[in-house]
């Protein structure tokens, strides 16, 4: 299928090359980890560091094959995979079905090596809701992963074009800038022409899991008149997309009729565009929003291909005044009940959530939705902690996303600096999905995730022992890192200089404790209690020696500078 | 002094100009609220943001006077509060000691204004000392500024030379540049050649408190060698320094002898300079620090001129691994002591505080901060919440600063994208007062700070109602939101069109909101209950005229797009 659309396209070239994994990574190589189930043998991708010191560290690696032909797609490591599931002629792919027969699958397996936990335990976790595995039978590109709030915090990067911008060519390139530095899926945004060409370019070149929001689709169908959108339509659109390979939908099926008067005191109304229309329509008709109504024939299809419900949260405020009001916890309520529904489908769900809210609400957005929604991975959007700073909404959202990952938020959406302001370019797309990386292992850090302060520590030492190359290669933006430090000190040997830019030679206080510490080592002390003992006994000796931390100037460690 | 020491340097030019105020903020005017105050007329200043609707909105103002020749300094305002004190015979000038007997001054007058409170609250805030007003009799150019939890949270921005980089333009221009952008306190952290000057240039051109390290500039006094600090040249230093104006002194007197040995198992050591200074020193001697047993004298001269104490956290941790560690919490008991000591002096203290911290360490920093201390104000460098993203601390530091200014932290020392990397240049030191302004005004609403929501509902009505100028006019970094916007639609008619460039004219959800509001308002339907009721009749209504929430594509409000 996606070589037809090639075909279609062939006039089209990509035409700005991103730079490689090596130009962006440098001192990092891709690492495949073979893990046997069953009859097959997983590769689970790790970017894999290496130090100065001999060591190296292996990171979550989103990336995806590298070096492959856009126009021809990924590899397919899923095939055999899911051809296995067919042939036994299964008719629910959804791997809370498989989970809940206490099947344990390659996609979990994957994932359970991914996170480095026990494959059972991932099997719970999805067979008991709290985690989800947005795996279309028909995306086969996949490198599967998990999103629960016990693994590693996730993030979603949004691309798409638009009435007024952008190009399939420039929507496939930002699917790969954004896994570059590291989102965990992506979101296909279009609304304007050609939405199925750029899926299907999209997907095809995807090996993490692909949104879509259908109702934008659906409108396209019905002219772009709300009050026709209809079920049949709607289903239709489903079909289309889950044939293509679509992993996860979010569908305003909790914008309920009666909720819609409740937001007509907010400051800023309803800024969920599926929110919007959906509200539309209920207003035309006076009738109940007809995703609610035909949510089980919605489950139908969901679960013949396995895409995963992101229950959008069409009434989330728009600003800090509109946050936890009556609107948006009636709608929340109204999801938890379809979280049931599609549970006794076997279907997948997250649950969507805001958008803008003060850090004190922050944590309540979390609480209802793992009450009312039953535990369901919460996916939120930011939040924005102040809507003050528009070109800056990167910044304001990553700290609100950081509060609501720690506490227990699954996934968080990113937004970029052009969020309220306008389209993303490749720059900000880059910035979005760093600030949302921070935010995510900031949040995993606070959960104390067993293995996420390794990296943190690795980065510290290296800091510490003035491995400037390694300090560098660890960060999440090595290039970036490395012309920072260039600004100020560019010669080669101030990267094996033993102090930092910041104070200088003469005046470094990492310097000064590397130099407290060789005085005790030197003279037999050990750490702390002995430290103490020794004191005052040795104060003499160092006063005699010197006492002195510093080198005089120009002597730096024996590397001119 | 200023203009001897600017005749001596009369060479020097100031080389780049930065950009207006007007140029900055397009739409706002400084103005100044006339408050009289004994025989005192006091011009407090804010940033008046004129909107397009005739409504204005009065912000918070760092900014200073404008225009001023940097070679004469700025005009005085606080010479005749000081010059009556000094003519009363007053021998402590501390703003607290006259808070304690129950006296207004005109600092505290000047800073209710500010904040919008009754003068009388914020003398009991600085008598309780749950606040200072860093206000050296020395310093008339002052624009006064309260920090306190109780008040709008503070940010700080750090500027000074080093041995590699700098020169004393670049540092005027510096803090011309960081106050523009809203630092309220501004810290000189030179350790090179000329800082006697540098602070003089400095200080006749700072309108906010000025900050310096004052053993800095005494270890250059002894050689470089910190075993032979000593009590009286550092007394010495202080008394110049105090002669200048500098309003307040970071004094790391809390590092014990006793406190040494327990960084010893840390990942890394000791990083704070000043911190490492004093641990050398005690090493060195085996004798407590002499900070701590001379600090009853350190207090004789803050009280002469009213410097208010910054007292250091010189143990405080330099990565996640060494947060909230005993050498830590150890310290900060010491600090405790002596604010008791320095408020038996009347003199001011401030506490600061980490560093690098993850995000569910950061309110036990608070806490015991308020335990150990007596609530005197808290003032934290960040804390950054990872250590993987060198060159992005700037945003790892705000989600850490929001997060404690919420919880009681009264300043928050800024962080630049070139912390660990190296030293700030223009943009970096706008980037790191942005962030910090965001992680404040977020702190602030989360607090629930009266009237800190007044300007983000400003800016989401206007948003809401495309009032596009006023959006980017009443953002923190104007021209920024206007370039970003303008990077999707230049056309000047976009800034008026009722859509918005993420969306495009067919498909944007506010505008889909205005239609729905705008079906109820012109159908006599009112809000809540009235449209509940009204709906079932009005559906068919809704229908009959079109149900059209959109406008053709081409008609879009009536401008061409």
């Amino acid at each position: 299928m996606s070589l037809s659309v090639n075909r279609r396209q062939e006039g089209v070239q990509i035409i700005h090359p991103i730079p490689s994994f090596a130009e962006c990574f440098p001192g990092s190589e891709k690492v495949y980890r073979e893990v046997e189930h069953g009859r097959h043998r997983l590769r689970v991708p790790f970017r894999r560091v290496h130090l100065s010191n001999g060591e190296h560290l292996d990171l979550y690696d989103t990336t995806g094959p590298q070096g492959c032909d856009p126009h021809r797609g990924l590899p397919r490591p899923r095939s055999e995979w899911i051809a296995e599931r067919e042939a036994r002629g299964e008719r629910n792919h959804s791997q809370m079905h498989f989970a809940r027969r206490g099947e344990i699958t390659p996609e979990m397996a994957f994932v359970a090596a991914r996170e480095g936990v026990e494959p059972e335990f991932v099997r719970a976790e999805v067979a008991a809701g709290r985690a989800v595995i947005p795996a279309n039978r028909r995306h086969p590109e996949l490198e599967p992963v998990i999103i629960g709030r016990a693994f590693a915090t996730k993030i979603n990067a949004n691309i798409g074009n638009s009435a007024t911008h952008s190009s399939i060519e420039e929507e496939v390139e930002k699917l790969q800038w954004a896994i570059r530095w590291g989102a965990d899926t992506v979101m296909d945004l279009s609304t304007g022409a050609n939405i199925h060409e750029t899926r299907e370019w999209i997907l095809r070149n995807s090996p993490v899991p692909i949104g879509t929001v259908p109702i934008y689709q659906a409108l396209e169908r019905v002219g772009g008149d709300p009050a026709k959108l209809n079920l049949e339509d709607f289903l239709e659109v489903l079909v289309e997309q889950a044939e293509q390979g679509v992993d996860y939908f979010t569908i305003h099926a909790g914008v309920l009729l009666r909720h819609v008067p409740l937001t007509a005191g907010r400051l800023t109304g309803i800024v969920s565009r599926g929110g919007s229309l959906m509200a539309a329509w209920c207003l035309a008709h006076h009738e109940e929003n007809f995703l609610y109504t035909g949510f089980e024939r919605i489950c139908e299809v969901m679960k013949e291909y396995d895409v995963t419900f992101s229950l959008g949260d069409g009434l989330r405020p728009g600003s800090l005044h509109d946050a936890n009001d009556e609107a948006q916890f009636a709608e929340l309520e109204a999801l938890g009940e379809l979280t049931r529904i599609a549970w006794e489908h076997d279907v997948q769900v997250m649950i969507e959530g805001p958008g803008h809210v003060p850090l004190d609400k922050v944590k309540e957005n979390v609480d209802r939705e793992l009450a009312a929604c039953f535990e369901a991975p919460f996916y939120t959007l930011g939040p924005i902690v102040t809507d003050v700073a528009p070109g800056y909404d990167h910044i304001t959202s990553a700290i609100g996303a950081a509060h609501i990952g720690w506490h227990g938020t699954a996934m968080l959406c990113y937004v970029t600096p052009k969020e309220h302001l306008g389209l993303p370019d490749r720059d900000d797309v880059k910035q979005g999905v760093i600030a949302y990386r921070i935010a995510a292992h900031a949040a995993d850090l606070a959960k104390g995730l067993p293995r996420a302060r390794e990296w943190d520590d690795a980065l510290s030492r290296a800091r510490f022992e003035f491995r400037w190359e390694d300090q560098f290669n660890l960060s999440l933006d090595p290039v970036t890192a490395r012309a920072f430090h260039d600004a100020t000190l560019p010669a080669e040997s101030a990267k094996t200089a033993h102090f930092c830019s910041m104070c200088g030679p003469k005046f470094c206080s990492m310097r000064i404790t590397e130099d407290v510490r060789r005085y005790a080592a030197e003279r037999g002390l050990d750490e702390g209690e002995a430290v103490r003992e020794g004191l005052a006994a040795k104060a003499a000796e160092f006063a005699a020696a010197g006492g002195r931390l510093y080198l005089p100037e120009g002597a730096g460690g024996g590397e001119p500078v």
